[in-house]
């Protein structure tokens, strides 16, 4: 290793330990922290922050990294320290782009436009949002001008969630996606609707987190290196390969969610708890982007924990935890019932088929908005519209609507489309999966994941962020990011579901 | 507020939100961290702690404090930023002479003698322990060579814990304790026992749990700004006068002490909620010493929670809860039980009238030790001559002799008499508020604690650190550090209780 290679590795270390303590810090403020300790975590959270950028953005490591690219100028891809360079660069040029003074305005105007937001949801009164919102939206355009001009503003946004990735190649993605998904909704809302009653009986919460937790267990996620606390949202975080913890919540309302949610949570965890040990501290010690982590939880919760497989092995034990509410439920309706599509408003709700339209929606207007081409005071409008004409039903009041995601009072624009290209990854995995391990569904009807889990581990985990995810999935598939195996997904388990 | 005074300030914050965050590291290491997560927090501890160290003693702060000691120099002993910059100013001294390099050959030397200990304890065998005790001892002279020649070469140990207490004043405490305490213990040998058996029945730990809860709440513990956490041993932890947390355990073996643990460490947590406010994130923002500190956790633990009165309101409670194992067990006999005397050879597990000669001995040893009167490897044969003579027991080997404690493993050396120090000062505290409040008991005898924590607030926990321990005792009680109170505290309790 070079002498400016290690430097750098020492200084990214600290500044490692440093977000790994910012998670903790965050982490706790979701479980445990007693809910005086507000102020004071905000301030500890603001310091930390504030000494990670500095370390990360120092005049030393803007020179070592130059030296370093033209050193590894010529390395091969394989090589992981050229990776390591080529992130942490990456990383740098964002950091420095983006003026102190430009974060601490932001900090203030989407802590101000949260608070509005909550009060216009709770009240459904987006004139109370519209204000903060038009702030948002100028102050994402204004973050955008910091970059060098793209292929289209939109770009610059995306590519800090998916990295390399444009907004022609999503729109691509999405247009090959659209009717056809549109269409099978059309063709399920023909068929008779399955019974999902017993979903919504009275669950006991212990016996359902301890359940939720044992399956966890099964799929592989290691406890001894992870856990799961009760909190506000189900998240995942991870403070070292070694220490991943997930959350979750129980909602009487729908008790089984825990459940989905542990699956979906601990697809992200396992993923963290499989990158290369080798790459802890570094650049590269986390997953490489949000589309290839939604893709292992949106595997986990749905091509597993949806399938008629998985529950061929676990229904059993369920209904044996839960007799009276299984009652005269069957596998095969169970099945079912856990299946239902049926379009709805609330997209963290939405079932398999309708998801990904409530992600369509969404990336459409926030392109249109950093176009130019609509205004934040006529968003509700062009919500309703292609509520309507995307899923057939149009929300009563703006709450249901366009106030339902706290994204962008955050400012996350750019983040919404990589739930779905997650969904289409993980389907386009699954079929790779398939080919190389022929019996997987009978393993996983015997409980058995361990080489499904050895073989996202070998080919996806381990690499933590070396390959950006475009290159990735190229190198795991052999094809790009394309819509056609989610479809086939989607069509071959709706058409047994509902007999299309 | 002068400007260097503000800068001063503005960096303490960033000290202060780094000292928070390894708490929380600490905090979490002990409570939910998954054991493989160890590595990764030893790094992130170092790191915070590295970063704390590098601000708290940069050339800026030694300047500005400078410049500060002298504008402050004729300022009232009310004043606050005097006190603060004096406390800061001893912090900053204390950190600028001890070489970044000793830090890490201690960290590097106590790691391995943590270890020879755990395994010579479990071996009972103290020629595992010694060649690292010797090291240990080694650098805890090295380290004392640092500061300027004090009266004594233990004095620069006991100033980290008790700031501006002397050796000769702690002996001289020490010698007006310990024959009486001697005599004491003998007197109550000479009498029938007490009967504890009710202690040592089968108790569910949820119910002493939540009945441990119930106590600190009505104490004052503020669960707001606080909670209580499972952890393998019983403490406090502050983030911010607003975040005070405790832990605690439950042994099947003896299930009351979570109950006494929990008014300990509450006790210890209502001294950090009760800190100014205005004190947050300055040097002020902790108790002022180590003693102090356990003057309030003895304080609850004892004087109130092992008291008559305090039983008197609780006892029917804990009978509800525990019916069958405390049938029989009239309030007398249970407040006689739970204050059983018995010399016994474990100091954490010793009664109010043993424990002080546990610490007697270990101060005595530790003393020789940096006189080079005593050498490390006679240190089994001296211990057990003082068991003999202070207790008239000796241990039958050293797990249950000098390898009981963790501290001399970790270099704690000066920290043991303020364990004792603290016991005198609750007493001498208590004689105090019986004056200012004369019907304390009967308040106490009501479930009723909130005069005594206000006068507690008002006289030592608003102040933090703003008056070292001696000077705030004769401020509180107009005399200096006595054993006359404790001594009389324990004939009145113990001569009704064994009817001397």
């Amino acid at each position: 290793m070079t002498d400016k290679l290690e430097q750098l590795k020492k200084i990214f270390e600290e500044v490692s330990d440093l977000g790994s303590t910012a998670g903790l810090l965050g982490w706790d403020q979701q479980t445990y922290m007693p809910i005086g300790g507000g102020d004071a975590r905000g301030q500890q959270l603001a310091t930390i922050g504030k000494l990670a950028h500095q370390k990360a953005t120092s005049e030393e490591v803007g020179k070592l990294l130059d030296e370093l690219k033209q050193e590894f100028a010529g390395a091969e891809s394989s090589s992981d320290d050229a990776a390591m360079i080529r992130v942490a660069a990456r990383d740098y040029d964002k950091a420095v782009r983006v003026p102190p003074e430009f974060v601490a305005e932001q900090a203030i105007v989407t802590t101000k436009a949260y608070e509005a937001w909550a009060e216009a949801r709770s009240k459904s009164d987006f004139s109370i949002f519209l204000p903060h919102l038009e702030k948002v939206v100028e102050l994402v355009r204004k973050y955008i001008s910091f970059f060098p001009p793209a292929d289209h503003p939109y770009d610059t946004l995306l590519d800090d969630y998916e990295p390399g990735m444009k907004t022609a190649d999503v729109q691509a993605i999405f247009d090959g996606l659209r009717t056809k998904q549109v269409e099978l909704i059309k063709a399920i809302a023909a068929r008779p609707q399955v019974n999902d009653k017993f979903l919504h009986k009275k669950y006991i919460e212990s016996k359902v987190w301890d359940f939720s937790a044992e399956v966890t267990r099964k799929f592989g996620f290691d406890w001894s290196r992870g856990r799961m606390d009760k909190a506000p949202h189900p998240f995942e975080s991870s403070f070292s390969v070694n220490d991943v913890r997930i959350t979750n919540r129980f909602e009487p309302g729908n008790p089984l969610a825990t459940l989905f949610s542990a699956m979906h949570e601990s697809g992200h965890a396992m993923y963290e708890q499989g990158i290369n040990p080798d790459y802890e501290r570094t650049s590269l010690a986390h997953g490489t982007s949000l589309a290839i982590h939604e893709s292992q939880s949106r595997m986990w919760e749905n091509l597993v924990g949806r399938s008629l497989p998985f529950w061929e092995f676990f229904y059993p034990q369920l209904r044996k935890i839960f007799p009276s509410q299984l009652e005269g439920v069957g596998l095969k309706n169970f099945y079912k019932g856990i299946n239902k599509v049926e379009p709805s408003l609330i997209r963290v709700n939405a079932d398999e088929a309708t998801y990904n339209l409530h992600i369509m929606l969404r990336l459409e207007l926030e392109i249109a908005l950093m176009e130019g081409s609509l205004a934040v005071k006529d968003l509700p409008a062009a919500w309703n519209a292609r509520m309507q004409e995307y899923l057939g039903i149009v929300p009563p009041n703006d709450r249901l609507g366009v106030l339902q995601d706290v994204h962008w009072s955050s400012g996350l624009m750019g983040y919404f489309p990589t739930y779905t290209l997650g969904n289409l990854i993980s389907a386009q995995l699954w079929e790779k999966i398939q080919a190389d391990i022929p019996n997987v569904e009978e393993q996983i009807e015997a409980g058995n994941f361990a080489e499904l889990l050895a073989w996202l581990r070998s080919n996806i985990h381990r690499h933590g962020a070396k390959f950006e995810p475009e290159v990735l999935v190229k190198r795991v598939t052999g094809s790009a990011i394309t819509p056609e195996p989610y479809l086939r997904y989607l069509n071959k388990k709706y058409s047994e579901i509902y007999e299309l």
